[in-house]
């Protein structure tokens, strides 16, 4: 059951995001700007860029995972600068989250979940996916999709939701 | 299950924002401004405003419950005008979501559920619950959270967070 609320709707929110800021491109032509100004944009000076909100919504996504799984998430240095290479990292943690089956999330839920932040203190797997990561997730994701918002791009929450499974 | 991913979270997410509005209260005061201004402060001249953001975040919690359970939640008007008439609102969000137990979201999973909005269309409960009533709270609290955030309220993500249950 933790593989239903993290796996498919994890890559669903990763995939809008990228879409998201395949729509910046046009933007930022049609407009002369370099995509970096978008990117190195934040809604208050101590808030972490649109650049680190990427970075930040893939690692949640597949460190989320990898602690409630075990399996190892990819590894990335934080070294991107352009849009192309924060798209690939969308990518590459895409990848690994389809990597990860339903039988990986065995144990799961009452798995010991701890960070170097948290000295020692731990959550079950179940509450660390409900109150931490799946929150954690959409937060950057919402953030990111704010800072653009806020500098001009034409989005609106159904970018941000994608396309919902229909039925009739 | 779908009460453990819904009720607990929920209330925590609407007693974290109702704590990020109490703490607007003195920045207002300090700041000699009204909390109305916060209240109708946006990020994007097209956006909805603070006030209408949290109006949202409480419909989205109590609608999405009630479609799922089928319990009817309690009517707001939208006639708040007041941070005092906007916090009322949440806490009587959290009292609805308080009324709902467990047993209330027998068969929710499979459930269909539809809007007006949506022609005829239906999700069953797992997917509604999953791609559109979690991703709708986190977005308008996180958007609540930023307008705040952009007018200089001294808040963090462990504000938007809450507490974690630390086990030792």
């Amino acid at each position: 059951m933790i593989y239903d609320i993290t796996i498919p709707q994890f890559t669903k929110m990763l995939k809008n995001l990228d879409a998201i800021l395949a729509k910046a491109i046009p933007y930022a032509e049609a407009k002369k700007i370099e995509v970096d100004v978008l990117l190195n944009s934040r809604l208050a000076p101590d808030q972490f860029s649109l650049l680190r909100q990427i970075q930040i919504a893939t690692d949640t996504a597949k460190i989320g995972v990898s602690k409630l799984t075990g399996k190892d998430a990819p590894v990335h240095d934080d070294k991107e600068t352009t849009l192309p290479q924060l798209r690939a990292r969308i990518a590459d943690t895409i990848t690994f989250l389809s990597s990860v089956t339903e039988k990986d999330f065995a144990g799961a839920h009452e798995r010991k979940i701890t960070t170097p932040r948290w000295e020692n203190k731990f959550l079950l797997g179940h509450e660390y996916v409900v109150q931490h990561t799946i929150p954690n997730l959409y937060f950057h994701v919402s953030v990111a999709y704010e800072i653009l918002r806020h500098n001009g791009l034409d989005i609106g929450k159904k970018d941000y939701l994608g396309a919902m499974p229909f039925r009739t």
